[in-house]
């Protein structure tokens, strides 16, 4: 089977968004041994569309469409390949009522407009949007199935993992069952990760081995093939045990889990409660913390003490302390830490200060970070970073590393 | 003149990168008068590249390559398009001269591989690459123009910028310059806006309006075209104006602007000092003021109260008060603010509650919240919200309509 990816947007030929759906959906059919042998991007044209699409259909099996199935003017791509492939639009009733309920909660007015959001083509699998409020569809003409998915990606790619690869897997009759276990690093980069476990990399075939860095974590992610999900995970679990051999200290979660869920459950789960003092981070890492459902009985909260005299004030800070050691100190961080769990009377006390950039702050360089925790009555443990990104990246990946220190030192309770 | 962009590369295909070159290209051109058609991803494979040019050559007059220059035998991009147009390949003196003394430079063995690098088309125009090793060239072939680029954004992005425009420049002796002002949006929908000024946009072609929608707003880009910067711009400012007209008060920046750097700006120019209190959004507000360089001058901290306890504990908010009222009340959200202002000593006080989901919250259905602001003296204005979305899309909206709230606040002031 072979697939072409079909993107709708004169956004994207402004150049002012760029394609990441094409290669998010790229990798999940390589993941299920779909090939694609082209990715193409046209604009909200119907006369250019149809052109693309009498091109596409001679050598692809599958097409996928992502955009134009919102509700302005600009958004053609049903009707375009409606007209194409002989079929009619009709109004889906499930779609609809979703989208009058997303206009009742929200308490907006539903324009005419958004009714066309409803309209699929006649006897089309309907693929829910779970996100957002154009469903998806999937239909067969002429032996080429037509698969059209929204634009944001926020709405496509949960409706990709979740409706079209079942679909997929169901259309191309493949009966092998295809099983991923994703480990999750953080503190370690890419190429340093790819370096050290080289030789097992270099011998895996089932399962494969696919390291990949994504903003918050780098990951890797073994996918074996057996004839039962029980055998191709049966493959994974000796490789997973030779990686954790060589970098398991870097390794912080598995799958689906990122730092402040896993941060968040090793709290919930063991009823500690905690309080962060922030500096540099302004409350990133309370409020990564706080992504988590059900942190409201371990999260206190804490405070933001963005400069010299808040920390002094609102803290008690010692000031003797700020003028010997700095506010970039790791003084500094246990101090933040011990102050702020003793105010809120918490088990576990966190501290973040540093110099985020442009500029050097209290003497230390840019990218300099102190993190300090504390647990119970045990002294507190502190953590220095140096870190090389602009102001707001070295801002989040500060709250992330104080996540990650956390994980380690919970772990170890 | 019309481009279409050829991106060569089967990791692209296999979705182990995003093809950020050709928004990279397309809003370059964009920015010149060329307009671009289409884009086109195509793997290492010679036949389906030559299938690609074929089609390409008969609907654009300018076709840009990325990738497939290197030294391996993946890249085959050159012999590919030299095949197609009928040219050889001559070695480059110039080019060979810098390959061999990069690898001098860098105390590595040159192997005849890298040779290939140095090759290009006879005649051609070669483009000079000054970060890496494989040049870029141009040449002409029965009125359509075939310029090749490396595939690495950093080799790419300066080649184009220094080579490729002023190549491009004199090909269309376009005198014409291009100008763009973004208005940008936030507390109305993208469908909503576009109903709200159809008449405007209907009878729009210079300037153009092109509404889009990202994750943090939702922008209207006007681009006019004219003999120069000032003629263009001086399309855009009635058409601006008939905009701001209708739907203004939703408009909060223009250009990069961002609600964070706005709202900063708005602080730090006046010298206003500001604290918060957060319930539900646990610190997102500060962090996303914490943004903006230099906001330390007017953001002096303030609290995350996470549960009922802390928020009586820490901020003396009145237990009488949220037992008549309740943790998500317009009266919270005000004594937040006023409490958080006085322990701060700020000019502004900025206070923060709701039900972010996924459960109800103190009697309360996911996704009210509800907003104070007070300004020195004044009685506090409150805000209330009905979002609907996720735990965290309700969490990041409620911060931003904060900033939001905020902005409009300090622009009366």
């Amino acid at each position: 089977m072979k697939a072409e990816i079909i993107a709708v947007g004169s956004e994207l030929l402004l150049g002012q968004i760029t394609n990441t759906n094409a290669k998010f959906i790229s990798s999940k059919l390589a993941g299920i041994g779909i090939d694609v042998y082209y990715q193409t991007v046209v604009g909200d044209n119907p006369a250019r569309l149809d052109e693309v699409i009498d091109i596409a259909r001679k050598r692809a099996d599958i097409l996928i469409f992502t955009g134009g199935l919102g509700p302005t003017k600009d958004d053609m791509t049903k009707e375009t390949i409606s007209k194409h492939i002989d079929t009619t639009l009709v109004s889906d009733k499930e779609a609809l009522r979703y989208i009058q309920q997303y206009f009742e909660r929200s308490g907006r007015v539903m324009t005419d407009n958004n009714k066309k959001q409803a309209l699929v083509f006649k006897g089309a699998t309907v693929l829910a949007n779970r996100k957002g409020m154009a469903p998806g569809m999937a239909v067969e003409h002429e032996g080429v199935r037509y698969i059209l998915l929204p634009g944001p990606p926020h709405e496509m790619e949960p409706m990709f993992r979740d409706e079209v690869i079942p679909y997929l897997l169901g259309a191309t009759g493949n009966k092998d069952v295809i099983t991923s276990r994703v480990l999750k690093f953080y503190g370690i980069g890419e190429a340093e990760l790819e370096f050290r476990i080289q030789s097992i990399l270099e011998k895996q075939t089932n399962p494969t081995i696919a390291p990949l860095a994504t903003a918050d974590a780098v990951t890797l992610r073994l996918t074996a093939k057996g004839r039962s999900a029980d055998e191709a995970l049966q493959l994974i679990t000796p490789v997973e045990a030779e990686i954790r051999a060589v970098v398991g200290e870097f390794i912080f979660g598995i799958d689906d889990e990122t730092l402040s869920s896993k941060a968040a459950k090793l709290l919930i789960q063991n009823g500690w409660t905690i309080a962060a003092a922030e500096s540099l981070t302004a409350g990133l890492f309370m409020a990564e913390l706080a992504n988590e459902p059900g942190i409201g009985s371990s999260l206190a909260g804490g405070m933001v003490v963005y400069n010299e005299q808040m920390k002094i004030a609102q803290l008690d800070i010692d000031h003797t302390l700020l003028d010997e050691f700095g506010i970039v100190s790791e003084e500094c961080a246990a101090a933040l830490a011990v102050n702020i769990q003793r105010k809120f009377g918490t088990d576990i006390g966190v501290g973040l200060t540093g110099a985020a950039g442009p500029s050097p702050h209290d003497g230390e360089p840019v990218g300099t970070v102190w993190i300090g925790i504390c647990f119970k009555e045990e002294e507190p443990v502190t953590y220095k970073l140096l870190l090389s990104g602009s102001r707001n990246a070295n801002r989040l990946r500060a709250a992330r590393f104080a996540l990650y220190y956390l994980i380690q030192q919970l772990d170890e309770k």
